[in-house]
């Protein structure tokens, strides 16, 4: 059954949504892609090639393409002003009836490639196959840390996203607590395997690849797809078919599957809206968790999440958790798989 | 213990906010109160005196200040295209492992008053009862519905706070589910309560009374402050004193004063801010809810937030639910305090 006109539940984050087509005038493309207010000129880009003295101390450098860059295809350093720091000292304390606790964390940036202001699917499926493993290896190393509980990799690109500078990155965040979103998908997601003895992500994936009308694309490993519950029109997901917790538990062979996958659908969204700003974050399970009593490795799953930024967020979804999206998943897939 | 740059959870949402004094120039003043792209002009304002007949039926109508307004000085009338349907059948349904509803419910547009494209503080504290009054009569109507499990009022002013007319309005949606935020919310405050055996916005009341840093200004019934764990530079909070679950069950005799501190903070945060957009939302309990085994009347507090929209919405905050704030929200209140 798919109702136009509906309100639909995502089944991981309880998240309710109301598919409102008749709102279609009401969102305004806002965004693009390649509009950021500063940093636009390459002579003033912390990221471009020359300005490597930018970085404090560099973590990890590739040069998989020496034919075609001088020095270097990616890079990893620790961001400039970190959100946390990993110095701090780890400390929880009460505030009264408040929680409060030390900037305690990593903050590391991956430049992506050393050419500005390009789409993303301009790099070759080689370029993005290392920026997946950048993410891989930094994820598996961070995880390590013990102080740490979780580890979020996330990508603003253009104004309207967050993002500050027209030169591909990503952001990687070791952070000393759950997320509360994340908190809320792991309770479900728990609450979902206690019912069924199953991955609720697993049985998503099953279901959209027998319903077919929300994927996007799909290959040996992963499937592409608009979730049920779009919160955003366009709004993609990203998932290995292979049940796995941890993004760090990707083997070798998935890079460029992945990356494929990956570069493909960001090539889409672009021809479906002209190139609009967009989030991208790669949700995985909590890191040194130890406060589940049933083995974690069960119940969630990595995937990434995209979306595009062509709305205002208003009060609704900002204050009360409930979205509202013109373009039902259902069309949304259609109208990306008609791109390529 | 207040400390810069800490990371702060705030005890109702359980969201961890990162205070990041350092990022002040990161967020820049993106928003103003009075830019929306459409409908300046009070020619084509719909809410505008004369443009009455775009009101499909009426539902309330007041005409306090009858020597300054002829034929009324506020209105609510059903939106023109509501997101969601009073006339729609209660249906519930599986569609395989998701859930999915009809489009029941309601949604109803007040508008404030009959004058177009002025600040909120530009109304007398008499016009704003009225707008609390109706509020108050639509809540307590809509609560005799059954079918209906929240009721949320909200305002969006200005286009980056998701606005659409330059002329103050509100919305009320009452909606056959309870949003997942607030669900969060009701669940922490459950827990708080089985532990405490008390409210925790009493609670949070009670320490920001005693430590006063954060606080903006109170009156006999009402106290407004900068939350400890503030998502946003200024955002505020104005909480009744009193223990009150619904916004319903404030009495008549706090609408003044309620009129006044919230006419008093809206004046605070254009002065402070320069005019920014700005997003109200009031938070309340659950209406029919039955699945409690506790009196849901123990446990949650109705109160209004206030927040100016000043920064971009980044993936953090979005698809994970950590914030980042610069303005630690003592100095927020600080400077709020100064301002009148």
């Amino acid at each position: 059954m798919t109702m136009h006109g509906s309100i639909r539940q995502d089944p991981v984050s309880h998240r309710w949504v109301i598919i409102a087509p008749e709102k279609a005038n009401a969102f305004i493309q806002i965004s693009s892609e390649l509009s950021t207010k500063r940093w636009s000129e390459p002579a003033r880009c912390p990221f471009c090639p020359g300005h490597e003295f930018a970085a404090e101390k560099e973590i990890m450098r590739l040069n998989s393409l020496p034919h075609l860059y001088r020095g270097w295809s990616l890079r990893v350093f620790p961001a400039r002003n970190p959100l946390l720091k990993i110095e701090a000292e780890q400390h929880f304390a009460g505030d009264g009836i408040y929680d409060i606790m030390h900037r305690l964390g990593a903050h590391e940036v991956v430049v992506e490639t050393p050419r500005h202001g390009i789409h993303l699917d301009e790099l070759s499926v080689e370029e993005i196959r290392d920026i997946i493993r950048a993410w891989h290896d930094r994820f598996a190393d961070l995880q390590g840390d013990r102080r740490f509980k979780y580890i979020s990799i996330q990508k603003n690109r253009g104004d309207a996203a967050g993002g500050t500078v027209n030169h591909h990155y990503s952001e990687i965040l070791a952070m000393p607590f759950v997320p509360s979103a994340v908190e809320t998908r792991l309770k479900n997601a728990t609450a979902y395997y206690q019912f069924k003895r199953r991955c609720v992500i697993c049985d998503v994936i099953t279901q959209e690849l027998a319903v077919r009308d929300r994927i996007i694309e799909e290959n040996d490993d992963f499937v592409a797809f608009c979730p049920y519950a779009s919160r955003f029109p366009f709004e993609s997901w990203i998932a290995p078919k292979r049940h796995m917790l941890y993004y760090s538990e990707m083997p070798y062979e998935l890079y460029l599957p992945f990356a494929k996958i990956y570069r493909s659908v960001t090539l889409r969204i672009r021809k479906a809206l002209n190139a609009p700003a967009w989030n991208m974050v790669i949700h995985s399970g909590p890191v040194n968790y130890d406060d589940f009593t049933h083995n974690p490795y069960h119940f969630y799953h990595w995937h990434m999440e995209l979306f595009p930024r062509i709305s205002t967020l208003s009060a609704l979804p900002l204050a009360v958790g409930a979205y509202v999206n013109p373009t039902p998943p259902e069309e949304a897939a259609a109208f990306l798989r008609k791109m390529t």
